[in-house]
């Protein structure tokens, strides 16, 4: 008997740990883009028979058509067939002037090139369900939002739906490098495979113009901003070229960012001096030579006079002067000039978030009409929270463009569970005050009160060759809110999160419950356990992974974290008040009266703008130490319950990704402790203050978190 | 009429294009376990109802369960069921001690720890199928050969297998860096995902561990030979002991490649003299740290006093006095220490493939017993042909291991097809003629001989982040080809094709047939193309991509193609014999004598060994100039031969995959051609000759060929 217990107690341990034999694991490669089989699938089958197009499919349309067969197929168990005619269960797609007889496209002019309409409707006595738009682009569009809706539990039979982007450009920018590494890139190497274009077109292209077109994007800036010469000779242009070619069906052109000095770089001028002939005629033909190669090369971005790259003030000239020239040398060919408002040099020691603006300001109206300024969310650099770029509002004259920063650099790589919809969100409905009625950001962005000029926004893309893409399975979110507020930047950052969930992880309303509200409290907890209060640029040096505050060594002085935070025995925090920098000029006057007096001025941005002693009472009642340590503890507690939502998903999520998701939610209970710690050791240091009853001590000295490093770190390149 | 017959062609056009909704695209993933489903899977059904284990399952039992079960779903349809009792159609693992009574299993004694044999038996009149070994790790071997003949068709029925490994140490090297490149890797960035371990223990590192278990691959050296000091840090430990617990369960140790100068270069001792007592205690404590974190740690790897890596002799010091004193850390410990002979130096110009063998061959009988020296097959560097390296038969007293190369560094990175698996068995097989009965390479290896010491076999891994992990679909017959021949160095290259072509692509025996005749054509192409006649070492300088037989200015003389080819004027080859360099008296004297005359050396080693006339008479009856120009000729017909081969399969292969290999072919036609163009141009400019009768004149000049340049190669770094 004993033998036998033992014998079976094999079995049992077996079957335990035996996974399904044949399932396919969901390995994150499909994204939001799984198409899982719906409840009922039998009412979606009726109502999706076939596809029908009358006209001749471009290579768009064939792409929206395949789409919907793949989608279908999934969630109903049947890819529909093609027809040209419409019957019964027809799923039509109809561009304006072709539309089925007697269905009303209300509105449908309005919608603009890409825009799209989804219509459940009876169209001689048949019940069909239309996708109409004006141009091949809004079908493919349609199509994503028809799967869109069916996959987040719409259905098709009352579907009346329209849509348009109120951006114009929509855009991704790698910070990709030419030898495939990827600065700030947590998800692998390049997705684009330089070495072997334009020979081999890697399938992975195809899937990854889908997952954009999917959300609208139609741009992608495909290397980094810190820009090399070679990326615009003849053999990069034709890899170049070769992914154009991929992705022109699906909506999407390729931009490149220019290094300003390349034709000297390359001994083809004797000067990079935008005034200079030479110049000027050297990048009229490049821009041809590229043109000729891919005709809707949608244009340039420029890193200018920036941390060290070249730029058109090495010769004395404006940001404005070396943008109008590379404009100049596009407009023939309808391209475009994004030129970076990220600037910032040692030279000037006032306060590097009044660069920017100092800069750009005025230049505003002295930009061709082909430029863009584009623009970071805040002044500093895509810190855990940073109040609006005061440019916004402030340069009427000139089209603004917001950057947004997609990737983590310094909010826990692709480690830390951060969905950014929140930020992204808190940062467009801020009201610049520029107007009397108000003015927010996304109004900036969306310029409604010129109309012809360009708008758009571009996202720091946190795509890599990972089989996830974006390193883990909730930084897909990220890519996926950044698109989605790109086409709509009034979106809402819950709402975005509940359709990715739905799509991605479950349809089960439990479970989107969960993760929603699991994702909407991941940013704040980040910000509370790396910078809170408004505190920022605390981190290590270089790659930027972990609490550096301590740091104060560095070549400039506005690369130390002690240069942010200010910190001495007497209190903290940067004072950009009328007292200190004086940064707050730079906003509207209703924002900056309010912001100047710490008292009216939101806990999350305090000490941004105030430097405060140790023992300033807030409204909390706490000390300002008190209620610092207090945030630090709030954020890793939050860590904590992160971690042990997930736990109580289990039931809910598929293994493989469950276990993925938990691995990495382990390793940031373990990161959030210790930015705290060392933060608290590191300010307890500084203040001389004991720590406030009940905090707990942290679990090291701070000669030991001084002391650790972090060779051959990721995305630091 | 005419709209609607626009219409149908619209349809027609559609359905043309339109790919399968919801077939699962092979990606290459699963490489040649993919486990399709058999024809006829009843009966196979029938024969694997269940799976028999008695006793309390180990990971490593529990992983050939799982195997079984995955591969049986897969080609049966159903998963067998999991049982401690013999039932007929039971699959039944079963250890020497616990045989099912009545099985007899003659000879299993013989197979030590490793070996499995596969026998289909009646038990207690049950039909059933059994694997048995002495150890559980024979049993996953057996489960991954049983899974094997059935893909490959051999059925249950009459199954009668044994087999064991003829080496011990079966291990991968890779040449993988610390910031996740890889030297020479053509297939993405490193599996290893440093940055992230050991918090995250990636899925794919489990299915690694899978394809290397399914080959016998035992060990696998995780980092570049070109090594750094920080991976014998505590970080990178316990990164380290993350992997090795991945790993254990399917038989795979973790080796590391160790940095000489490491003590020093941490500052831990004041010297890496290897007879300093400080720098041996340092190693003991190193040794006895890696082992508490990972008990079977395999040992080091050592590349020293090599193209510029430190070594013993920076101290005066020989290899053996370094190999030793590693080697005695290690001892208490079980581990071993594999030091590499590859070796020159810029100091001793007389000809570079003497070096190994000027150094190593006094050291024989020197090195302690847990010491092998890792030998390249031939005494240059992986080259597409070389005659088999001089020290295999000549160190006696010194256990030999085997270094092949299997990422193609010389043969076309991971874009041409070239088998390698004729490579390795042309050396494998190759006479030393150190015996008078004869001893080939493999029997070297194997040292049967001797008996209880060590033996194996080392392969550059062409592993990488890839999603075909090899970098192509065809590169990954180098992997399992290299395990095989690891596992029984006098294999079989051809089987080994057909295994993995039936497993891999098809088990159509008009696709098998097809697949594995381009296969074994492939690796002679590539010779021909590139370096024909025995001539070597003729790329361009770093990279290593792409012709450059005209440089002449590197740093070191033996760094110069034109030092390899020495072509001039009047002749061309390496005059090895006793009139040069004389590398031929290392080798046994009937070997050295066959290839002392240019008469009875093969075509193939010709220009090796002798450098003779433009005008020499070939046995073919033309001058060696224009049987070098009909090479070069018939190898890019060979290339082009193999494209359209490859087209006549589509029918027969899967469409992505078909389509990736397409892509891959038509770029080998075109660098096969640019080979053989820039090669007949330079040498041509040399000789001062004209093109042999119908011979096709190159497509640019020799100073366009020398201008095309590479920057930002894969690879290279």
């Amino acid at each position: 008997m004993r033998v036998l217990k033992g014998a079976l107690a094999a079995v049992v341990s077996l079957v335990v740990v035996l996974a399904p034999a044949h399932a396919v694991e969901e390995d994150g490669y499909q994204l939001w883009l799984r198409y899982r089989p719906l409840q009922q699938t039998g009412q979606a089958q009726q109502q999706a028979q076939t596809i029908s197009y009358a006209g001749k499919a471009s290579p768009t349309v064939r792409a929206a058509i395949d789409e919907l067969r793949r989608g279908l197929q999934g969630m109903t168990g049947k890819a529909p067939a093609v027809a040209t005619t419409v019957a019964s269960g027809a799923i039509v797609l109809a561009k304006a002037g072709a539309l089925p007889q007697g269905f009303s496209a209300d509105g449908l002019a309005d919608l603009g090139r890409e825009g799209y309409l989804l219509k459940s409707a009876s169209v001689n006595g048949k019940r069909v369900t239309v996708i109409a738009a004006n141009d091949d682009i809004g079908l493919l569009y349609g199509a994503f939002g028809l799967l869109r809706a069916l996959d987040t539990g719409k259905g098709l039979a009352a579907l009346d739906e329209r849509s348009a982007p109120k951006l114009q450009l929509r855009v991704l920018n790698h910070w990709d490098n030419l030898d495939r590494t990827v600065e700030r890139g947590y998800s692998g190497q390049s997705i684009w495979n330089w070495w072997e274009l334009p020979d081999i077109r890697e399938r992975q292209y195809v899937d990854y113009a889908r997952a954009n077109a999917s959300l609208g994007i139609n741009g992608t800036v495909l290397n980094n901003v810190n820009s090399k010469a070679e990326i615009l000779t003849a053999p990069w242009i034709a890899k170049v070229a070769a992914l154009a070619d991929v992705l022109r069906p699906y909506g999407i052109k390729v931009y490149l960012s220019a290094r300003w000095s390349t034709p000297l770089e390359l001994k083809e001028t004797t000067t990079a001096d935008p005034l200079a002939p030479e110049v000027a005629a050297w990048w009229r033909a490049k821009a041809d030579e590229i043109y000729r190669a891919i005709p809707d090369f949608g244009g340039f971005l420029v890193k200018a006079n920036s941390e060290g790259q070249p730029g058109p003030q090495d010769y004395h000239r404006t940001h404005a002067d070396g943008a109008n020239m590379l404009a100049a040398a596009l407009a023939p060919h309808k391209g475009i000039v994004m030129w970076r408002a990220f600037v910032y040099a040692a030279e000037k020691p006032d306060d590097r978030a009044k660069q920017a603006y100092d800069e750009f300001k005025p230049l505003d109206g002295k930009f061709a009409p082909n430029v863009m300024v584009q623009v970071k969310n805040g002044a500093i650099d895509f810190q855990p929270r940073e109040p609006f770029h005061p440019l916004f509002g402030a340069m009427p004259r000139t089209p603004l463009m917001m950057e947004f920063q997609i990737t983590k650099e310094y909010l826990g790589f692709a480690m830390h569970m951060a969905y950014l919809g929140p930020l992204f969100e808190e940062v467009l409905k801020a009201d610049t005050m520029q107007r009397p009625n108000g003015l927010t950001v996304a109004q900036v962005l969306e310029d409604t009160e010129h109309g012809q000029r360009l708008t758009g926004m571009a996202g720091v893309a946190n795509i890599g060759s990972s089989r996830t893409w974006s390193g883990s399975h909730f930084d897909q979110a990220n890519w996926y809110a950044y698109g989605r507020f790109a086409w709509d930047p009034q979106g809402d950052s819950r709402a975005f999160a509940r359709e990715w969930a739905t799509q991605t992880f479950s349809r089960e309303p439990q479970a989107v419950t969960q993760i929603v509200d699991m994702m909407m409290r991941s940013r704040e907890a980040v910000v509370d356990y790396m910078t809170p209060l408004g505190l920022h640029h605390l981190m290590d040096t270089g790659h930027h992974h972990g609490p550096g505050p301590w740091v104060d060594n560095l070549g400039r002085p506005d690369w130390n974290p002690t240069y942010y935070h200010k910190a001495d025995k007497k209190g903290i925090g940067f004072d950009r008040t009328a007292t200190g920098s004086n940064a707050l000029a730079q906003y509207a006057p209703g924002v900056a009266k309010r912001w100047a007096d710490p008292r009216t001025t939101p806990d999350e941005l305090l000490l941004w703008f105030h430097h405060l002693p140790w023992d300033y009472a807030m409204p909390s009642g706490r000390t300002l130490w008190t209620e610092l340590v207090a945030r630090y503890d709030r954020g890793v507690a939050e860590a904590e319950s992160l971690r042990a939502r997930w736990e109580k998903l289990k039931p809910l999520v598929d293994e493989r990704r469950y276990d993925e998701v938990a691995q990495r939610l382990d390793t940031q209970v373990k990161e959030a402790r210790w930015w705290r710690d060392a933060s608290v050791a590191y300010f307890q240091s500084v203040s001389g203050l004991p720590l406030p009853p009940g905090a707990k001590k942290p679990g090291r000295t701070l000669e030991q978190y001084k002391a650790i490093k972090f060779p051959y770190a990721a995305g630091h390149h």
